[in-house]
């Protein structure tokens, strides 16, 4: 099993979440492009430590929103978009080989991330910039999202995420934020359902019925002290019930200090 | 001799100079990086036809500065700066890698040119940035620049520019735009100095005394009507004198369409 | 009968439009307030020939979108739009103010101004940012669009306005642009609607029915030659015709220069 | 004696300092304008909780760099400065106006704070945006600037300030951060200098002289719990000392609610 989680998604002067502490918990690390959050200096900053704690690099792109942080769907012209997503993989791809390794694989960010699963202009140009950029980058999705498997129609590997603090609808998808009970708060009780998840096992959903989430990867958050706790509680409940932990995309390239 | 001129400027409904029409005469194409000019749409465009007409592609790196188009002197920290450039030379790698081409030299845009005339820690910046992201890159200069000789002692190839229209004082530095004289605007002049430079004869300078310009690439403009009839004088000029016109350096991938 | 156009488009070194040409022909300057176009500077100098030309000042807000021109449709919280919007209204009454003049109205732009047609929420938005700024600026959209309707309600004075060179439906909407024929060139058949636009005349819809658009305004336009030729022969026409051109919102503060 | 702080400060997801609490402290405001931090509605909410509490507001300005926060020097036309000043008193001028009050005084921020006790072709920038804007606003400067002689020669209201957390030069300029003992951080004797500041009594400079900073407003700071504790320890060290705590530029405008 694999986790991942947003980060390098300061700006400037300004920071978010707990980077170094996310980076001992986590194998996955969606570096923010610039785009919507993250400057060169915190996109480094974060394939650096990534490489030395090797942790594999994803690059979370988003639409060009630093005043909305990604979080507002924006309809662009697809091409357009294609092209604002390769470029923000290159850039911070070329941050990544300044440091010793690479960017390996792709996970869409906020507004963009939701859009695709319905807009599906939006996702053809996502898999179209990754494919056009490296048809060897893996795409990192929703699990069970359909624009997964056009992706995977289109060459690319995939992988699907569970989130772990979430609740689902009986038909595996994420219960509106909006909704009560959308998220659970309770980090021991999130970090069993991890576990089931990793095992295959189903968990509960939000009526009660039991749903089984496939998933390569889940998703943690560190943009709070609560975060944080819960997302090595998580790490160490998925330790402790021997599920091992690596990344879904391990870089290829050595890191040479 | 080659011929270079700054080309991907505009930015989103903006445009500027006439890319299209330059990319017929030089061989060397100063693609703007997104920080002061260019979106990753015209970035590609002019990758694109680049790689058709056998024009190499350099990164036209500036400070982050679009409302004063990079042309105004920011005192950032040097170690933000070489972070700033990497990016910026990644996002136009990754477009000119997606239309079969590379970046094959750095040349830096407006107030980040002048201030590394004299700028000691924004050149070692410059130049850092360069050698830690790919030392086999070029870096293009004014010719007879300082920085250029710290460039070559990091281990850089450096290329020195003359500008075609653009009066030298007698120890072959630029005369400041401020002074009359400093601008020549008669085609067939300036295109008679090219050919004088690209022979390595001497030409005039402002006060009349001869001076040898050694300069391995003439900057050409393209952001008005005359400039562009000006830059196919020049090379009508050198074709017609025999010296031959190609990139300083080319792209060593091959273009797959 | 008023005519309006949009004006201080550029941004930074990027100029867009003939601005000065167009002070010369209209009766209200659209002024960018620099969220989508339009950089302090060229908002000033707008204001201040069109206060000596008697112009009147509109401010033309728009999404925070640069890259976009503010020509993609984002799904921004209605709050934030509000504060987003009387930031642009201040900002640009605060350089109105220096040149002695004052906005005495608002039209939203490009994604924002087709939204508002359709997007309840943005439009009301957009009337409640412009009730608390001040309820006496006037606002200027589409002819016969509802928003119009819904901002009489809120108790502000509106203005509707034609399009000199676009087709209509015969219920009185724009063509899309995407349609054959939807966009007029022939200056002097669009100069003949207009003239019977402002005398309050039938024109032909695209259908070849009969329509009269009610409108107190013309928006013409001034982003090419042809365009401020059209503008041209449209003011003529109308003083040819007997109709009076004046602002539908004069400025109330005298320039004291 | 009035204290002062930078307040409005995040931008869009990213929030720096705690707002809240200091505007429980401070008689007044230096709100940032969008141009290196604050957005809309950062603004908007300062200013309205800032009016509830009879808190004066200032209009923070800086340069337009929100990746540098506003603090590196960029070195741009004056001419373009007073626009770019002119555009953010008005932006913030419109939000305080819809929530019932006013912008009172202007605080350049940052690089160009520090950049106009030195340059002063920027220094009269900032006087003539603020002479252009309302040459009724107050201007906030370092105790003893060049500049604001400048600006009281030009017409300008002037209020000198001190800093609580600050060593003082035997001459009364601010210690460089970059030297040992700069800045302060025992709360008490924080306090107790301000207090001696706020009654004209001598402090001791770095050297151990003795040193009056004659001030009309102490600069606390609130981007760090401890700062918010010292602040608070400044406010009770004043009060118990006798020393009234108002603004030096109170609004004039009623909040009507």
């Amino acid at each position: 099993m694999d986790l991942n989680s947003d980060l390098a998604e300061g700006f400037g002067r300004w920071t978010l979440g707990d980077d170094a502490a996310l980076l001992d918990i986590v194998t996955s690390a969606n570096v923010a492009c610039g785009f919507h959050a993250g400057d060169p200096g915190a996109i480094r900053r974060t394939c650096e430590k990534a490489a030395e704690n090797g942790v594999a690099i994803g690059a979370q792109v988003g639409y060009r929103d630093l005043a909305g942080f990604g979080r507002r769907f924006i309809d662009m012209d697809p091409v357009e978009l294609i092209d604002d997503l390769i470029y923000q993989i290159g850039a911070v791809s070329g941050l990544a080989r300044v440091v010793g390794t690479e960017v390996t694989y792709v996970k869409p960010h906020g507004a963009l991330y939701n859009a695709i699963a319905e807009h599906e202009e939006q996702a053809l140009a996502v898999i179209e910039a990754v494919r056009q950029y490296d048809p060897s980058l893996v795409v990192l999705g929703l699990a069970g999202s359909d624009w997964l498997g056009w992706a995977e129609q289109a060459g690319l590997r995939t992988v699907h995420e569970a989130f772990a603090d979430r609740a689902y609808t009986p038909d595996g998808k994420l219960v509106s934020r909006r909704q009560p009970g959308a998220v659970l708060h309770d980090a021991q009780e999130i970090a069993r359902r991890c576990l089931r998840i990793a095992r295959g096992e189903p968990i509960e959903a939000i009526d009660g019925s039991q749903l089984v989430v496939r998933a390569g990867s889940i998703c943690v958050h560190g943009d709070s002290p609560g975060a944080v706790g819960i997302a090595k509680e998580v790490r160490a409940a998925l330790t402790a019930g021997g599920v091992g932990l690596k990344p879904f995309a391990p870089a290829t390239v050595a890191v040479v200090n």
